[in-house]
């Protein structure tokens, strides 16, 4: 299946919906720079560098493009929804990004959350004094609730995901490879598949007890448990996913906190239905592990919204009281990480549809044994 | 050979050189979040996400590292150079960073440049009035000079970028493959030699009029001049190479162009020594390019510092007048771009010596023909 392109006048539409965002949030101005907020309004896949790429979003009018005259070229079909102000090396960006701002003073600005602050900070110099807040409250209204075809996109990456990992259990062991080329061997399945931007997790033995562990060179050895965690991007969509293997034969305290995290998992995508608030997919998932008696070995929360980012909002966590509505699209990831002997996360990505959750992924859970 | 590792007192060392650089400019203290300026002072690679990771340094005294729970295990050494406060999924990490950086009402704070702006944000409304500056010129002072462990590194991975391209010229014929395939064949044979994070650009034919050309699924073909701009890292330093070739006979244009464009990346280097002001060397490569009429088609500057990162300071523009030291390192790559037609770029790394320049990469500049 060829995978479905964003129609341009979704992007036309996407700026109309921000600019009542702006009007009903009393914000002036919202201000982009490179960004997974930048590509969702405007289809610029912009390059993220020392050289000044902005985008300038006013209440009323044409937004302004700030543009490297070098990456004018990269732009593309977006020209047609901004006005395209370039600038050469030798040239000063930020006096330019002054005219085109204006007069701001006392004004309401609203920036892009992965702005450099470097960025902000040479903007502000130069521009009157103005309330200054994050744009991401205004954004995710919009990037929050997934359209038709990014779910399309979203669910393609995710059983292209899936069938890496099927290719990978059915595959050469693992026993004797270093963490590194196991992790490398799964990511070459995964760019076979058509993935882009691929990065991923593999950690083992011990090492799975850190959830966010730096791959390195450990010998993946009889009696480990090895997590995978790993995912890339089709047209700028995200996938997500994690698997626990155990390399021989699993121990019973394996077989146990594998049991206990599988039915985490599915605790948490029971729970969802539109108008829950999100705070009960963690508490879903959190409940159960507490009373397996793992509770305090459960170190994050129960997962992320994803899409063009691979975490943006929701985050699904205690305290986040934000009800779910149908198109959010989020990872389902508990864990319990047992310090000094191992780990085990089991995450799929998640589609809220009116009738409930719905998995993108259909890799095995089942308890994989490899060699 | 295996490289060189950094050791534990160069980073304290290195934590007292920026102290010394805030005390002469009189800054109270420096907040860096994950980024080479983190990793240059403690080693520490943090991870760059939605979730806070902050390195406080005050003038006096300890600096303290703000971390996730669940990315504790990622400090390593680091611990040792600082206090570190960490906070779960379910707490407030800015509530946390307000008590680690304490009252600053009056002072003066300095960020690092690639700090989210939303972390900057979120802390500035947590915290007494102070004046907001950007930390690079801070580091770089202590950063734009190599010191001989890091030359060695840099040395090392352009040498394997090198022996990658040597081995890609002298393989397949790349007409008939697309750009995508023709990127994924080079950057596989950079992985191969141990280099990792690498990134990359193929421009064929027109598309290598595009300096930062997006790569694709145009196929190259007979006649085509391709463009490879290419590197990655190795313990974090970075390799940044670009070769133009051409596939079947070239025109006599391209001759031209190409003669023109190596003339220029030569005449970058010769005029390399200490104390030159670094917007010399850009004038060296304009003068020529434009004496052979070229010059509106040179529409960049002639090259960046490397080190830790793709681009770093010093930045070799016209009205840089910073003086070139002996261990600073930087790209030398004059380009000329033909609208419609094609483009030449040749980059090497170069070391800036006592005695002058010295180039890092070796790979053959001579007119490739390929097929």
């Amino acid at each position: 299946m060829t995978p479905p392109t964003t129609p341009p006048a979704v992007h036309a539409d996407r700026i109309d919906r921000l600019r009542r965002e702006m009007h009903a949030n009393a914000v002036d101005l919202v201000l982009l720079g490179p960004s997974s907020d930048l590509f969702y309004l405007t289809g610029f896949d912009a390059h993220l560098s020392e050289r000044l790429n902005l985008l300038v979003v006013p209440s009323t009018g044409k937004p302004s493009l700030i543009v490297p005259v070098l990456e004018g070229p990269l732009v593309g079909e977006a020209r047609h929804l901004v006005s395209v102000h370039s600038w050469a090396d030798h040239e000063d960006a930020y006096d330019l990004a002054a005219r085109v701002i204006g007069d701001i003073a006392g004004e309401h600005v609203a920036v892009g959350n992965q702005l450099w602050s470097a960025f902000l900070l040479r903007i502000q110099a130069r521009v009157g004094a103005a309330t200054w807040t994050e744009a991401t409250p205004l954004l995710r209204e919009l990037r929050m609730i997934k359209d038709d075809v990014e779910i399309a996109l979203m669910t393609e990456v995710s059983h292209l995901t899936d069938d890496a990992w099927e290719a990978f259990i059915s595959g050469s062991p693992i026993s004797g490879l270093s963490e590194r080329d196991a992790l490398a061997r799964l990511t070459e399945l995964t760019a076979q598949r058509g993935i882009a931007r691929i990065w991923g997790i593999c950690a083992s033995g011990p090492n799975a007890a850190s959830p966010h562990h730096a791959t390195g060179e450990r010998v993946i050895a009889e009696g480990d448990a090895v997590i995978f965690d790993w995912g890339g991007s089709l047209r700028g969509y995200q996938s997500d996913v994690t698997r626990t293997v155990c390399v021989g034969a699993p121990s019973d305290e394996f077989r146990t906190v594998y049991d206990v995290v599988l039915r985490a998992n599915q605790a948490t995508l029971d729970a969802v239905r539109p108008g829950v608030p999100i705070e009960q997919l963690d508490r879903a998932a959190r409940k159960l592990i507490t009373e397996a008696g793992y509770g305090p070995a459960f170190i994050h929360r129960v997962g992320h919204g994803l899409g063009l980012d691979v975490h943006e909002e929701p985050y699904l966590i205690e305290g986040n009281d934000l009800p779910l509505a149908a198109g959010m699209v989020f990872s389902d990831e508990p864990g319990i990480y047992l310090d000094g002997k191992f780990g085990v996360r089991i995450e799929d990505t998640v589609l809220c549809t009116p009738d409930g959750g719905i998995r993108l992924n259909n890799a095995t859970r089942k308890l994989t044994v490899l060699n």
